[in-house]
């Protein structure tokens, strides 16, 4: 199995996913008749990142899996977006990110060691910072995301979030 | 990369890890003074699956991923529950499937063309099984029901979600 094609293109994926979702909610706004702005700072418990952040860290995650696994240091992107259109615009920046890595970046991932800045002294090799940390850790704000719009209304459903599937005939 | 190491241990380790979830929310309720299964019916929005139904849903996922790339036919288990308790022995009876695969019974399963009953006529090459359906598919209702969790005020964090890691001295 490719840890390439285990990572990349499905959190690019995803990540374009969750765009749908806010062109979603933001149609929804339009709707109802409120600021679609008004979303950002939803949430679901006062000690929960708002929706917002949690845009944030989802595309942090997708960076920091694609260049920690390939060696390479992140972009940094400070977390100065105060509406979704810019919520949108990260996501573009990230997505493009993505599109410059390719399977050859990915040589030697799963032995590489990743050092994990917030465990001092500690690492985890490339293929369980993948499994372990990497995916949960892109897919648990993408889907609270989610469940904040589906918290608010907006007419999305798991299809959605799913996204596209590399279907053969069978 | 292990097809195996990618998946089985890591959604056990995720149903545990709901477990403690779900074992702080009966915490919570006793302290508070609710009736823990009162937590069985809650949801975000009306159109959406309770978080007993969410409980259930991760189960299955982790239940055919494994049975799916391996050939074999995963065992039934009707959605008869209605507590908190016998959620927790669901978990514990899909723990113990989980238990009984090994990296041999993955030989092959990146090939495997994965048929996928709800789309008649179509399957997937198992490692985009893997990738694009069974981790999201089983991520999706496990950060979902964590998050009516954490609606509902029970005093749970990412890190009861990510759980244990994999970790090596650097």
């Amino acid at each position: 199995m490719s840890m390439f094609n285990a990572s990349v293109p499905q959190t690019r994926k995803m990540l374009l996913n969750l765009d749908t979702c806010i062109a979603a909610a933001v149609t929804h706004a339009e709707t109802v008749g409120f600021d679609p702005d008004n979303l950002f700072q939803s949430r679901l418990a006062p000690d929960q990142f708002t929706f917002g952040r949690q845009i944030q860290s989802a595309c942090d995650a997708a960076k920091a899996l694609a260049a920690r696994l390939s060696g390479q240091t992140p972009p940094s992107h400070p977390d100065t977006e105060k509406t979704l259109g810019e919520l949108r615009a990260r996501i573009a920046t990230v997505v493009a990110y993505l599109d410059t890595f390719s399977e050859a970046d990915f040589e030697g991932a799963a032995d590489r060691i990743v050092v994990l800045p917030f465990i001092p002294g500690k690492g985890l090799k490339g293929s369980d910072y993948l499994t372990e940390m990497a995916l949960p850790n892109f897919s648990f704000p993408a889907t609270t995301a989610y469940a904040f719009l589906r918290n608010n209304g907006v007419q999305i459903g798991k299809r959605h979030f799913i996204g596209s599937l590399n279907l053969l005939d069978v």
